[in-house]
């Protein structure tokens, strides 16, 4: 078979590939990772490259201009390699590794009532054996048993074949003076039932030495990792990274369309795990502390970002009727699935409700205690799905809807993650200005602009509707490009120019248009379409919520008077708003720490009611009505209509 | 490095190695079994092989006659290759497939009272569940926990991760139509606590079909598979083989030794789940079933077969004070230690006394139902350890003495497995006939004479001492050389010849020395003086046993009166003695098929007092007194003393 070589500009050397090779193929052999959000499938637009030499026979140029083409752009997953090729990828689609999230470490206090002897449910137990002699033949498991129900007051413990495997050689070369790590299972009276040895730790060890356990939150785009000293509580280092699953897919619907092809479920699983593996190793080198030393994790995620690290098909998630294999996994050990820390660790997914309000909901309503509040609560992580919850100590009920990427950066022509380069906050004069419709912009990382980020986009359309540059239906007032050149037809439709050319880092524009303002409508109008149906499944009005509480690490950059302005977010005094950040690596760490914790998140998840959107028509007229900017019903935002009224914007 | 070209007669082909490899090791990389008794330690001589071309250089020819090493014979793990050989393995020591164990398959009754609905802990129920709907989104394994709940009342169950991992998949292929395998927790009461699903069938299957189990007793020499039908309870096929793990050591003690060694351990472990795993392939062919489709395995053998089948060292078995790593074993599923039949069937490893009173002893004494009957009785399994249980339902006290493997045919010249070729009994004319000391022999197979088994040994040696070819110390009368040549100065001192090599198939004489004598009288001694210690160490005369049941394959081909004129029995009437054949996999079965009689070894187990032999001076006293033939007491053997007296024998 015919060879031809790729040249990657950003990579160490050429590869060789035979003719028929698709071109994201022969960026992986080339170690060039090309961010596919759609898994493969090419509709986003977002792996395009530039050919610089020879050329390829492309499949698809959907999302792409013909000038795009004429300069040699392609999209990664839907070439053809059929002859030698030179390549350059472009700024904006190298996946960068600094997070934004990662760039502090956000402080966490302990718990105050945190008692490791009762809440906690491993325990260290310092032994000293009684060695055998011949009239003392007991065998070596029974002999801890006996030294664990002495010390220790345990009854029912069980120990691991993998274990076993090791318990005499340990306890010999130990002299019989060894420590005994259990894990319990407890009941909800608090009674400890059957335990089980987790480890055994050559000598005695000092009880106040760190004994580690992590919190790990598996979101679709990041995966968090805190280390946490069990015996004090203390979260002693977090970690961020991206979820090395995202060239495989950006949202949870290509990653499971990915999962379902030959050998995507083991690649994927191996994917997440390295991630976290990584995080671990980085954690432990950071505190000097040994991985093995780690013998409990505590994991929340969505329920496919849950299926596919437990390695189960996630299939049926996408599928009408939308049925998770699993809400409440089993706990498995660490060795089970390939997780590096103690293999004997216990690894407990938290519960999830629905195939899409997962663990990592039922952990956010758990760190944000609105399951013990007697204030009426809306909980929302604003993401690919809005998840919503509304309760109280009372009742609570939640509903997903799907908003799609938008606010992620796919969906929208120079979208981009929140990453050095995006722009992340915009204001735009007004046409009493001296001049008009000119806009200034924040970016991140001090950079050059890239692209335009989740934050960056809200802000820009809020800026946009208020100014009159979009009318209340999103679109573009073309007329405007009188007074202001930045509103032009452009390759896709009418679009507003953010940065010309000379001030990017590609040397080309950054604009918006109509397209993807329709995305960014669709995704508020769903988020805005959940708030109102949960409200009405309880005929509760909106305006009773008494606080509004936003999770997840998008949540922390919004603007709630711009994400009120467009309609993303009921119009409320800015006072009810509570921004918590990663709410759901927050419940992981509250359910690591103490058992009462866990039987809370299995009573959330169990006793929340799920509402199925697309069951009725109701979704879909409130959805309808969000459509507008800020909403049909624009008497439900009185300071965004007053704000219209009054153009304060100059 | 030189290589050399090392060519076996019964190998396909040479084998290249390089200059130092030892014999056995080129033997293995030319697929030819060499048995190493003693585990390649060069004590047992049994791994001589003829290097009829080329020379080697012998570390060590102990066991090896001037004769032999210039006829070119050599120790296969004591001879290193320097230079290129030709070697012919000789008859006796090719390891024969064929066991007599396997002749004949043993008629085994079903209990009378199995009942598969209360007696078994495995479960079949046909379920049909209710499709999931945008209304019901019930996650798939709630959805079969709430069906298993309302058609067979399981209110607890829990599921593996493999099995997670297919849930979705198996329902939705089969129409939410399944057939449902559930293996349960029993308590003493009889209640059925946390079941755990075993595996889904696709499709609802006949409530009648069979539903397999296995019944395993993994002996040092030989293993023994029963396939059942856990629904009639009948075993459906019967295999055996022996260990593979013969080739590392034939007792006990060289596998420990090879198992401390680098790689040893694991190697163990292959090899006697090979050697099982072949014969789950053997009975599932035999009864056209499916390995699949076997859902539970119950497993007895002695401590060290346990520990090296589940990979735990026992190295401590081994060493004073003589200590098991584990006594009761947790249940672990096949998955774990690649058992090949359905991975998540449960194997039950059956609970042990001590490291020389294994699970196939409790087994045993559940068989025999020792523990239940008022009779007192004496429960012995004939072997490298003779283990022996003395008591009724009221107390059980056990003992193990170290015989050594002089009935298994190790230690004696001549000696070996009861296989083709082997003399199985021996018949002697006394010195009042006309060709006075001439013997006459069965041969097993109807082959020509290879060596002398157990049961040919005992028969041998009651046959010298009745008819005073050996004196009551065991050793031979050299002055009857006179009238029989067979009795003569052999290379390894007084000898006689059972057969002359014109009859042999080696060519060479088969005979017994006084160094033979020797090994058997202390494998002898050590049985009966085990017998002794156990009545006194409870005040009871052995005479009070009213019966003595015998276990062990070896058991079934002991000649009763032979082996009480050598001392190795007490002289009691042969209708108190029963031989039973292979108790450990019988007791495997009854376990297999009933939690009760699981609940019952596992109080045998539990509270059978073990007497530890070389606690004091107390054994070695009876043991120096059973050194005689019979006995130093010989008012404790009437029907022999009678026999000598009569000289009956003619």
């Amino acid at each position: 078979m015919t060879e031809h070589t790729v040249s990657f500009d950003i990579a160490k050397q050429p590869v060789r590939v035979p003719t028929g090779t698709l071109l994201s193929e022969a960026a992986r052999l080339a170690g060039v990772d090309i961010g596919q959000p759609c898994g493969g499938q090419g509709r986003c637009g977002r792996c395009a490259v530039q050919v610089t030499k020879g050329e390829v026979r492309r499949r698809s140029t959907l999302r792409l201009s013909t000038e795009d083409v004429s300069q040699g752009f392609a999209l990664a997953c839907q070439s053809v390699i059929e002859g030698d090729i030179i390549v350059t990828v472009p700024p904006q689609e190298k996946i960068e590794r600094r997070l934004t999230t990662d760039r502090t470490a956000i402080e966490v206090s302990v718990p105050p009532d945190y008692d490791p002897q009762y809440s906690q449910t491993i325990r260290r137990i310092g032994l000293r054996l009684t060695p055998p002699r011949m009239d003392d033949q007991t065998d070596d498991w029974s002999r801890l048993k006996t030294a664990l129900r002495q010390k220790a007051g345990i009854e029912d413990i069980s120990v691991s074949l993998g274990l076993l495997q090791k318990l005499g050689t340990i306890l010999r070369e130990n002299n019989w003076q060894v420590t005994a790590i259990t894990d319990a299972h407890i009941e909800v009276d608090g009674q400890r039932t059957d335990e089980r040895l987790v480890t055994l730790i050559a000598d005695i060890v000092p009880e106040d030495d760190p004994l580690y356990g992590l919190a790990i939150d598996i979101g679709t785009t990041t995966v968090t990792v805190w280390l946490v000293d069990l015996v004090s509580g203390k979260v002693e280092a977090q970690a961020s990274e991206y979820n090395s699953q995202i060239s495989r897919g950006e949202d949870v619907i290509s990653r499971i369309i990915f999962s379902s092809k030959n050998g995507g479920r083991e690649e994927l699983q191996n994917r997440v795990l390295d991630t976290i593996n990584q995080l671990v190793t980085q954690l432990c080198k950071r505190t000097k502390s040994r991985s093995q030393d780690i013998v409990k994790a505590t994991v929340a995620g969505n329920s496919t970002m849950m299926h596919l690290f437990l390695g189960i098909p996630a299939a049926s998630i996408r599928l009408s009727p939308f049925i998770t294999a699993v809400n409440q996994p089993p706990i498995i050990t660490a060795g089970t699935i390939g997780l590096a820390i103690n293999p004997e660790a216990s690894v407990d997914c938290l519960p999830g409700v629905a195939s899409y309000v997962g663990a990592d909901i039922s952990s956010g309503v758990l760190a944000c205690k609105m399951d013990e509040t007697g204030k009426l609560s809306l909980f929302l992580d604003v993401g690919t799905n809005g998840e919503t919850v509304l309760g109280s100590r009372e009742w609570l009920v939640t509903c997903a809807c799907s908003a799609g990427p938008a606010f992620e950066g796919a969906g929208v022509l120079h979208g981009m993650r929140a990453t050095k380069g995006a722009i992340e906050e915009c204001w735009i004069s007004g046409e009493s200005s001296p001049h008009p419709y000119e806009p200034s912009y924040r970016v991140i990382g001090s950079a050059k602009p890239r692209g335009l980020c989740g934050s960056g986009l809200i802000s820009l359309l809020a800026e946009m509707f208020l100014t009159g540059v979009v009318d209340k239906g999103g679109a573009i007032n073309l007329s405007l490009g009188k007074i202001n050149p930045r509103i032009r037809e452009g390759e896709h439709g009418p679009e507003y120019v953010v940065a010309w050319g000379n001030e990017t880092e590609s040397g080309k524009d950054i604009a918006i248009n109509n397209v993807d303002i329709d995305n960014l409508k669709r995704a508020k109008a769903a988020i805005y379409a959940g708030f109102t149906v949960l409200a009405q499944s309880v005929g509760v009005p909106l305006e009773m919520v008494e606080q509004i509480l936003i999770g997840g690490s998008f949540g922390k950059y919004i603007n709630v008077e711009k994400a009120i302005q467009i309609g993303l977010l009921p119009d409320m005094p800015w006072d009810r708003f509570k921004f918590l950040g990663n709410t759901s690596v927050q419940g992981a760490y509250l359910s690591l720490l103490d058992w009462r914790n866990r039987d809370r998140i299995r009573d959330i998840a169990s006793q929340m009611t799920y509402i199925e959107l697309s069951a009725d028509n109701t979704f879909y007229d409130a959805f309808m009505s969000a459509m507008f900017l800020p909403h049909t019903d624009l008497a439900s935002f009185p300071s965004v209509a007053a704000a219209v009224e009054n153009k304060t914007i100059t």
